[in-house]
């Protein structure tokens, strides 16, 4: 179990879930940026098979801005990744970047970032409680 | 300054140093996935100014494909986000997330994605080099 993730395991397809992310990250004011289907791109430039996924980059603009003024650096940490993955027909993860990582990282300025960080962090649980299954 | 990415500053105006990091990053065998001009995104979202900066999501398809079979969770952490950064009109900040942070993170599967992230590594201080600049 990846220490650097929230995740959850939820028993439902993936191509359901793509969608019930979506919607859950925009309920809690997330607005989605950035997609990538990974497992696409790597068939198309490799011809290699992963779980399907796809990437997607969430971004709460108030939050991104006080981030950015405590830590300008914070910007190689946005958008805040949130993956879905298929893991069997009737199985699908998702898997979001911990922004509590952020505060570890960035040293003299992690009190205004642990504030920033506190908030999209909770906001990403309750998307993850809502999507369903066990969030670990 | 930061710990967790690699930067350089350079004396070029940022207009030109987009496009000159986006054609180096392909010449160190990056593709750029994923573009999000970060200021014009909170000038529409919340209607206040940040310096002028574009994050571009770099991605080499065969290192995030051994990243991802060690580490599947390293997806939260794909593409690898190059930031540039205008400092004033003859100066720009180009910076990356330093792949070297992978590592910490990923824990037992730490020494498979350190040869990964090795790689990605050199390939952005190249491509900071090549870019010109103070490299930090």
């Amino acid at each position: 179990m990846s220490t650097y993730t929230l995740q959850t395991t939820v028993r439902r397809p993936y191509d359901e879930m793509l969608e019930v992310v979506r919607a859950q990250l925009g309920e809690v004011g997330f607005g989605v940026l950035t997609e990538v289907d990974l497992s696409k791109t790597l068939k198309q430039k490799l011809g290699v098979d992963v779980p399907r996924q796809v990437i997607l980059g969430a971004c709460r603009p108030p939050l991104a801005y006080e981030a950015l003024r405590a830590d300008p650096s914070v910007a190689t940490l946005l958008p805040c990744n949130v993956v879905v993955r298929e893991v069997d027909p009737d199985t699908t993860v998702v898997e979001a970047f911990d922004p509590a990582k952020m505060v570890t990282m960035s040293g003299d300025a992690s009190d205004a970032v642990r504030e920033v960080a506190d908030d999209a962090r909770s906001r990403l649980l309750r998307m993850l409680a809502a999507v369903g299954g066990k969030t670990e």
